[in-house]
C-alpha cells in the first residue's frame, strides 16, 4: 500500500508548472494577469488545449450541456460512481494564473501520474472543469457545479444574460461548436467524492508558515443587485433642488451600507465590486446607477441579520431617486463532512507537509458538490494572501505539494 | 426697413420643425431621443443631409480642419466678414432632438427664407455648424468653435482621444472622407458677428412665461478628472483591514465633494457625470475609479475658491488609496458685449414677443465666437427645463419665434 501511495504522489511539479504557464498564455493581458472570461472564445480555447494534453494520453474527454469538460480515466468496477477532482479554468477579467487553473492542473498532473505509473483503481477517476466560476461575465458564478449538483434547474441558468444580452445558452452553443468533436453526456451523475485543490487566495497560510490548508468548509454569501433611478439632466443648468442625481444618491448608499458592514472584528466581508453608471457623460446628471453587493460571511444568522437591513438602508440613503434592491443567491454557509478532509490531513501528515485547519473564505465549486457526496479542499499558499488580481504568485513546491496530497486521496478514494 | 424686417421674419415655421423631426431619424434610439454623438458617422450622416438641402437651395459649403461645416449665402460685399449663426448637429448619449439641432435649422431656415424672398444683403452671411460641442465623445466640447476662433491650437485639439483610443485626427479624417465632395478651407477667419439660437436648457423661461431670452453671457467652467487607485483583491477573503478598495474611497471623495459645493442659494453647478470602476467584478474589490468633475459658475471667485478645494478634499478623503487629480480646462465667466444682445432684445420687442435677459448656465460655441466678434445668443422655452435627456421638448410656436427674432438680427448686422 505505502508502494501505492508513494506511486500516487509521484507527480511531476515541473510539468505541472509548465502546464500552468502554458495555459497563462491563453487570454493573457500582458501584465502578468489573465482575462479569460466564462465561455468566450479564449475559455472555450483553455478547454480545447487541456483536451488535446487528455487525448495524447488515451483519456476520454466529455462536455455536457452547462459547459462542464470531464477527462477520465476508467476505474476496474468502470459502472461505480467516479471520484472526481478538478476546479475551473475561466479567470476574472483581471484575474490571475493560478485561481481555478490550479485545482483543474492538479488533477491532470493526477491522471498523468496514475497512467504512467500503471496505477490500478476500483473506481474511475474524473477530472471535472466547472463551468463559470468566476460569475463576472455571467453572474451567479460556480454555474457549472450548481449544475451538476441540480441539473432539473439548467433551464432558469441558460437565461441568464451578459451585459450585452448573450444568454448563458446561446454561450455554451457556442462551447459545444468550438468543442464538437468531444462527446456529449448527460448533465449530472453520482460521484463517489470530490476533491477540488486551491490556492488560498488569503494571507494565512503564508502567515503561519503552513503548505497545506485542510479545509473545512465555505463561508456563505448573499449577493444582490440594486438600482438606483434618477433623472438624467444637463449639468449646467439643472439647480441641485431639482435633480434627482442618481450617482449622489448611490454614493450615499454605499456609504450607509458599507459603514452597516463595519464589524470590528473584521470577519464580514462586503464588497461593491461592479458599479455602472449611466448615461457615464461628464455633463449629464446621471440618471441611474446599478451596483451589485457580494455579503459573506461563516455566521448565518449573520448573514440574515446584517443582509435583511440592506434594503431598508439603500431606501434610507436613496434621497430624490428611486431604489430597487434584488437578491440574487442566498447561499448558507457549508461546513464538508469529515471524510474526505480527514483524509487530506492524514496525506499531508504522511508527506510531512505543514498543514492546518483553514475555513475558505471564498466560494468554491467544492460548495456545489458537498451537497451530493463527500467533499473536502485542499489549499496552497499564495504570495501576499493575494487574488482577483493580475499580479496573483504562488510557488511551485507548494503547488507540488498540494499536489501530491491530493494524488495520495484520490487513490485512496478510488480503490475503495 | 420694415418691409425687409417683415421679410426676414417671413420664415416657414412648419418646414423648420419637420426639418427637426428629419434630423431627429439620424441616430435615433428608439426612446425619442438621440445618440449622435461627435464625428461619429451618424453625425457625418446629419452633416451630409444638411449639405444636400444647402445645395437644393444653390447655397455653397465648406468644411475645413476640425469638422466644421459651413453653409453661405453670397453678400453684396462679398469679401467682407460674413455676419454668422448656428449651432451644433452632434448630441449626448441619451440627449434630445433640440439641444444645438434647433439652432442650425433656425439658421438653415434663415438662409431659406432669405433665398426665396430674394433679401439681398451687404456682407455674406453663414451658417456654422460647429464640430464636436458636446464633448461627450471627445473631452472636452465646443471644440469646432475653440479651434476656429483660436487655430494654431488645433495640433492639441487633434491629438485628444476617446475612449476607445480614437483620435479627433482620425475622427476627422474619415469626416473629411464622408464629406469628400465638399470643399475645404482654411480653419478661422473673420467674422463682423455671431448669433446662436437654443432651447434654454433651464426651467425660467417656462416658469416665467417668456417666449425669448435675450443671454447676457455664459457661466465659467472647471472641468477635473479625478483618479483613485487602490488594490484588486479577492472579495470573499480579503478582510477590510487589508484592502485598498477604489470604490469605497472614491464614494468617501464624491460625498465631501457633494457636501462641499451645496450652496444655500443654489448657484452653484457640480456634477460627477462619468463614473469607471476596474475591473468592475461583482466578486472583485475595485482597484481603480476614475471620474470626471464638471464644476460650473457666474462667478469667477467662486469657481477659484470652491474649484482650488478639490484636490485636497480628493486627497483627504483617499484613505488608504492613492488619489490623482488632473485639471482639464479653466473657462472664465463671459458676458457678451451688448450690440447683438441689444438687437436680439429689440427684435423681440417688434415682433410682440414676451422676452427677458438671462445667464446661460450651459456652455455654447457662443462662448468661443465672443472672444473674436460681437456675439449674442437667443433661448427660447424647453420643457420642463429637461435637457441632456432623450425626453427633452419644445413647442414648435416658440422654436418659431425664436428664428423670426434670429432672422431679423442677421438681416440688420448683414446690411450694415
Amino acid at each position: 500500500m505505502q508502494d501505492k501511495l508513494d506511486k500516487a504522489a509521484g507527480i511531476d511539479g515541473k510539468r505541472l508548472w509548465d502546464k500552468l504557464m502554458r495555459l497563462a498564455e491563453i487570454g493573457a493581458t500582458g501584465r502578468g494577469g489573465l482575462n479569460r472570461q466564462a465561455l468566450t472564445p479564449d475559455d472555450n480555447e483553455a478547454h480545447r488545449v487541456l483536451v488535446t494534453w487528455a487525448r495524447a494520453l488515451g483519456l476520454s474527454c466529455f462536455i455536457d450541456d452547462i459547459g462542464n469538460l470531464f477527462v477520465r480515466r476508467k476505474g476496474v468496477r468502470d459502472d461505480a460512481p467516479p471520484v472526481m477532482f478538478g476546479s475551473h479554468l475561466d479567470t476574472q477579467p483581471t484575474g490571475g494564473k493560478f485561481d481555478g487553473i490550479y485545482g483543474v492542473l492538479a488533477g491532470f498532473e493526477t491522471l498523468q501520474t496514475f497512467e504512467e505509473a500503471g496505477l490500478e483503481t476500483e473506481r474511475p477517476i474524473e477530472l471535472a472543469v466547472w463551468a463559470n466560476e468566476e460569475g463576472s461575465r455571467f453572474l451567479p458564478g460556480c454555474m457549472g457545479s450548481a449544475c451538476y449538483a441540480e441539473p432539473d434547474k439548467l433551464d432558469e441558468w441558460l437565461a441568464i444574460t451578459d451585459i450585452e444580452g448573450t444568454t448563458v445558452k446561446e454561450a455554451v452553443a457556442r462551447y459545444q461548436t468550438d468543442l464538437s468533436d468531444v462527446e456529449r453526456r448527460p448533465l449530472g451523475g453520482p460521484v463517489a467524492a470530490f476533491i477540488e485543490a486551491h490556492i488560498e487566495q488569503g494571507p494565512i497560510l503564508e502567515t503561519t508558515g503552513n503548505t497545506v490548508g485542510v479545509v473545512t468548509g465555505i463561508q456563505g454569501a448573499r449577493d444582490f443587485r440594486v438600482r438606483v433611478l434618477g433623472e438624467e439632466a444637463h449639468a449646467g443648468t439643472t439647480p441641485r433642488g431639482r435633480r434627482k442625481d442618481a450617482l449622489r444618491a448611490a454614493g450615499a448608499i454605499a456609504q450607509a451600507l458599507y459603514a452597516s458592514m463595519d464589524d470590528a472584528d473584521d470577519q464580514v466581508r462586503f464588497t461593491i465590486g461592479e458599479f455602472i453608471v449611466s448615461p457615464n457623460s461628464a455633463s449629464v446628471v446621471p440618471g441611474r446607477v446599478d451596483f451589485t453587493i457580494d455579503f459573506r460571511n461563516s455566521d448565518q444568522e449573520i448573514l440574515r441579520r446584517l443582509g435583511d437591513q440592506i434594503e431598508s438602508i439603500c431606501t434610507n440613503h436613496a434621497g430624490p431617486c428611486r431604489v430597487e434592491v434584488k437578491q440574487i443567491r442566498w447561499r448558507e454557509p457549508a461546513t464538508f463532512s469529515p471524510q474526505v478532509p480527514d483524509l487530506i490531513g492524514q496525506a499531508a501528515e504522511r508527506l510531512g507537509l505543514a498543514h492546518m485547519l483553514i475555513p475558505s473564505g471564498a466560494s468554491h465549486d467544492a460548495v456545489n458538490l458537498q451537497k451530493i457526496c463527500p467533499t473536502g479542499m485542499i489549499f496552497v499558499p499564495c504570495e501576499g494572501g493575494l487574488s482577483h488580481n493580475e499580479a496573483e504568485n504562488a510557488k511551485p513546491e507548494d503547488l507540488a505539494a498540494g499536489t501530491r496530497v491530493m494524488a495520495q486521496v484520490v487513490y485512496q478514494l478510488a480503490i475503495a
